[in-house]
């Protein structure tokens, strides 16, 4: 039997920041993080192992911050966890006692069960697997026409990049658009509109019927009765949290699957904490369950669970998932943070929207100027930032960070009209037209009482 | 006599703001702006006119913002302004009376008195004056050797851009580093490795003693005796308050100069309000008198001026300066917001600071990575966020404002390493490994309480 203080169970960007945090803030307690993998992709960079970065060998999460620490890794697969004896079982590395647990398990990908053909050859998922992931890229290599069901942002950026590789690619989608979940219409057609040029072959409102094939796949059968032919499938529907060890120990599930966990992420057993995508999600406007699963927010679960291991304290609470995305297709980036205008008007939030198309460089004859739109969603009465949309060049993705901010620290559109900017012709919009706040102009006008 | 409802003087962002926000708001007044120039000139934008737009007309602020609501524009001076009568009388248009006057006179180059040789030819300011500029344009056109003085942002910006331009170019700081009033010395010292690499000639530590030359200007006599010749000189030594009209009509002036406004930008005297370059700014942070002068700063005060016009609303006050500044050299950006470490010192505060270098996008990889260093700096006892400090690739010009923001909503560093952002590959750094929470949480560390 080997002692640890704490023992973090799973490797990726969960486990990796809250061993890390606990190692930083508790340096006298031994930290022990047991991983099934080797070596541990970097989530939000798988899509790009197909072309961008070339293979997966150049997408690899460093242990270096976990060895500078001290954490000690383990790589090993967890049987079981005991946790009244406060023990937990390895396949090969026997068993370790420790004083606190981190459940970082994380998601695996959902394969439908209504869907028949997913067992057939060359039909793969994108998991954060290393191994799989390169038996898969090797196999797609020979291979020409793939077509990718479910077009979120894995789908998406997968195919995108299996275009750019020169692969003959269909992105099926049951939504209208896609990223239809994340974006309101307009965003996503533009996305849309965008990825269909660069020559992805794009079916939305169009559902999956069956998986056809001989052993390998062949096809796709359409829900319309059309039919695509196909050397490979990739399906990109999601991901369900993995949580077979913490059912296996008695942890409490929430009604989407997740594995409970309060503001510390604290669970249903003592001393037993759970981050990231096998933790269960409040939406931080809603306050209901939320499905949302980001490698961002992950982090900041790990580093609330790392920080809150002996001593809780109130300033390093996970006070709710706010979604902030972003992709980005070329040039051309997406974000969101938060929440989008149908999602508030089918949640019954009263709302007033503003947007406003302007460029990300000032004078706009700045060669490599962008146009730039942002959206916001503000609650009527407060003025309170619900959400918030952008598209543009690159720097939208921390231009969405931005309004992510605001969201968390609950600024009304008024605090955003009055907010003081930094702004340079090479970097940013203008003062004068910045988007983001013409965009809050333009609600804040609505919101005037006469 | 002509009459108007609200008059607004200056042409550049802040009367261009202060008189569409006052137009939006007030749809039922006229609005009437008087500027100097038939075209004005993008401020932040000028010194790109040297190389990376071509010229002065691609760095245009357009007129159809105002034109689109309705304001009026009079291409005129204004000779005098009689507060209680409120009548304004103008070089060739006559009259304007008025019920609500906005002042955006702006700022104008510091030109020495002590420095001689100031009025030999070729000795050129940086004013934000078309006809000024592009007579300078031409000239320099036709020379080489360039000797700019003062390496502020603008006196960096242009030096890089003559440098484009192919031109022989040494900038002279009186400072230890360039651009070492606004960037702690790592980030200063960086840059200034930077612009050297790109082939200006930096000379720090340097004051310059005299202007000499014969009619036209032939070299820069240095404090230390050195003599550099040149064909031109720059003089980039900062701007003053343009207050001259403001004087004649009786407003108050502050102790540096500024004509005093309050948080509604309301001047000393009724009905007449004041923003931008020439009104008094109070530090965020601080509470003390302050010399900055940036576009969006003024951009903010005008859109304060224009809202509070008829009625004051206390959710659109101007809540004091904080500076966010950032500029470009090559692919390389640097950005600060609030209070950088040596300021905060001097002040006394008592800080903690922290630093994290990281990778713009992850993978690093990913083809356009550049390293991306966060400072933040933080009141000891409190852990509110004072200031920080970017230094990456084009998104650190976003991503200060996300530290700007942080600063204006009094954020602590505990928010911000709680904090949930969206994260891309291709678009910003890790989840994991986020500069600006790493560096919070290096201050988090060292205000641990054991």
């Amino acid at each position: 039997m080997r002692k640890t203080d704490v023992l973090v169970i799973g490797g990726s960007a969960t486990g990796l920041v809250a061993a890390m945090t606990a190692k930083s803030n508790y340096p006298d307690k031994e930290v022990t993080l047991i991983r099934k993998e080797e070596k541990v992709m970097i989530p939000c960079g798988i899509p790009y192992i197909f072309s961008t970065v070339g293979n997966s060998d150049n997408n690899i999460l460093p242990d270096g911050g976990l060895n500078n620490l001290g954490v000690k890794i383990v790589v090993d697969e967890v049987i079981t966890v005991d946790p009244k004896g406060k023990i937990c079982t390895t396949k090969d590395s026997g068993d370790f006692s420790y004083e606190k647990l981190i459940i970082g398990t994380g998601s695996l990908p959902v394969v439908p069960r209504w869907l028949k053909g997913t067992d057939l050859q060359n039909v793969f998922t994108i998991p954060k697997n290393k191994v799989y992931l390169d038996e898969a890229h090797q196999r797609l290599d020979g291979m020409n026409r793939i077509v990718v069901i479910g077009a979120g942002f894995i789908g998406v950026e997968v195919s995108d990049e299996l275009n750019k590789a020169g692969k003959d690619v269909t992105l099926v989608e049951l939504l209208p658009n896609i990223l239809g979940a994340t974006f309101d219409v307009e965003f996503a057609t533009d996305a849309e509109k965008l990825l269909a040029s660069r020559g992805v072959k794009i079916k939305t409102n169009c559902g999956v019927r069956e998986l056809l094939g001989d052993g390998s796949v062949k096809q796709v059968l359409l829900a319309n009765g059309d039919v695509i032919e196909a050397d490979a499938v990739i399906l990109s529907l999601g991901y369900a949290p993995n949580t077979e060890l913490a059912k296996n120990m008695g942890l409490e599930l929430n009604a989407f699957g997740f594995i409970k966990a309060d503001q510390y992420r604290r669970t249903s057993l003592p001393d037993v904490f759970a981050a990231g995508d096998c933790a269960e999600k409040v939406d931080f406007s809603t306050g209901k369950l939320s499905r949302v699963m980001l490698a961002s927010t992950a982090c900041t679960e790990a580093r609330t669970a790392g920080l809150n291991l002996y001593e809780l304290n109130t300033y390093s609470t996970f006070r709710g998932t706010v979604g902030i995305y972003s992709t980005c297709i070329g040039e051309s980036s997406y974000g969101v943070a938060g929440i989008i205008e149908s999602a508030a008007v089918a949640e019954g939030f009263h709302i007033v929207t503003g947007s406003f198309t302007g460029v990300d460089r000032h004078p706009g004859k700045i060669p490599d100027a962008h146009s730039e739109t942002v959206k916001l969603i503000v609650a009527r009465q407060s003025g309170v930032i619900l959400g918030g949309e952008v598209m543009g060049g690159k720097c939208a993705g921390e231009l969405v960070n931005v309004i992510g901010l605001a969201i968390q620290s609950h600024m009304t559109v008024h605090d955003l009209v009055m907010m003081q900017i930094g702004t340079q012709p090479l970097l940013t919009a203008s003062p004068a037209g910045f988007p983001l706040i013409k965009a809050a102009e333009a609600v804040t006008k609505q919101l005037r009482v006469h």
